[in-house]
């Protein structure tokens, strides 16, 4: 998929064949968000991993009364992902729900972006992956995971993989 | 499911109607296994969530180079399971590697036991659970989540849900 | 300390060779609520642990906009301890804030008690603990950390440590 | 303290009224491994925490037979400081064991860099931190939160602080 960089979603996706596949992450993004186990944030939150071999994860976010055993979306992706034998990933696309629609913040508007950990359990699995961070009407912009986590720390510092 | 106790793997599960799907838990678990990513511990754990509806859903452990990063093999099956839309369950089983099969300590022998994060994690669920704590010869020990987490902290607890 | 049981807080807790340090200890955990980061769930909770010396260590808890990078009172607490040189510890009070004082729950009252993730961190450090589970009037539960995590996983479980 | 950018270890540490403060953060950082409990990866890290009123508190990182409860030194040190009444921060300095030396890596030699659960949990208390990554030879590189984690989540965009 594309570089960095803002963008619309197209008003007319068919008809796209590199399109297609985009558009189907980011549904399949917002569309995890409707299973968020989320009563203590009320913030649901999705994902959608597109392994290296084509096929959709998608994961949402599932919290606890002990705040700190929760998991996000993204890590759900992966996990879920992992346990079924794939290793390998290209992108991650996170959807949030519209609540906040209505709070346009200086640069980032109410784009979701993923948090510290999520960047982390990314980069484990590489640092090839495009992130595809949206917004409640379509619009998304897609980063680098070393731009959202550079100078990371790895697998290789701990000499071990 | 039945109560505590301890028992051997029945030595011929074909013709028990009540004893197949405990084995297929059972076995779910022992083959979730075969994906753990473990680089860190070496230390493959698999678990096998039933649903209330009848459904498996396996999960494995997940780690990372920044340790705490990680998730356990029962988490992961939970978070799959939620994603899916599901959220009333009656049964988790765990099993692991054999790696330690020679070790017998006091009372648990090798069988595998979850982690208080992990029994957290399943008491937001309910505390209505049967946990099949598993050998690598096949035989198990079956608790109850009360059992094994007494004196929860809850959802309950926030007022909130 | 002594075992299990529940009892009122003693009006008069002077004169009492063996409860002053318990009195002490208790009050830290209560003034401990006072310097909680709890925006999010606005549950304050307040931590004080003894260690095998006789200090006492304060913890509150940390919470994040990423929920799950939150950390409960208890275990900062012990993560304080450890980074000062303590790693053998006798007891833990626990104490939250007032504000559900009314909520009268079946057995445990409005008892706060650990979470299954503190209950592990605890336990890595060893089984013998005292914990006190105190409500908002003084009174408290006193219980073995074995009561609180029977069948534990732990270090043992690894043959690493 | 200043800007980005790679630099030697002054030599002559004394004489330097700025120099002293950032000397004692880094010597702080490299002490602060010695309590480190880490028998899983046997990799020790250290942290120092410089707050806006000029104290410091350190952290090492405390493991756990269960790897996703361990923490590390950056958040230990964050938590100590937050028990004990402060909020604001200025500086975070890390380091690491020498153990591994020898492993000139391309760009980033050995320096130790935060891991992204931590960075999200320094990012809760401000983006206007300095993040000294130092090695073992005493050299350090110093850079922004906001480098090592751009276009954050934080509270604001949960709009609860
Ligand atoms: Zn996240
Ligand atoms: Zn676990
Ligand atoms: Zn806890
Ligand atoms: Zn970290």
């Amino acid at each position: 998929m594309e570089g960095g960089g803002q963008r619309p979603a197209p008003a007319v996706p068919s008809g796209q064949p590199l399109g297609d596949p985009l558009q189907l992450l980011l549904r399949r993004s917002r569309e995890a968000k409707n299973c968020a186990y989320c009563p203590y944030s009320r913030f649901p939150v999705g994902a959608a991993l597109l392994t290296a071999s084509g096929e959709i994860f998608s994961g949402c976010n599932v919290e606890n009364a002990c705040y700190s055993l929760g998991v996000c979306a993204e890590r759900t992706a992966i996990q879920k992902a992992i346990s079924e034998g794939h290793t390998r990933f290209k992108a991650m696309a996170i959807a949030r729900t519209e609540l906040y629609v209505f709070s346009f913040d200086s640069d980032m508007g109410d784009f979701i972006t993923p948090c510290g950990a999520c960047r982390q359990v990314m980069r484990e699995f590489g640092t090839d992956w495009d992130v595809y961070l949206t917004k409640a009407d379509g619009t998304y912009i897609v980063k680098r995971l070393e731009e959202l986590l550079p100078l990371s720390f790895g697998p290789e510092d701990l000499q071990k993989v």
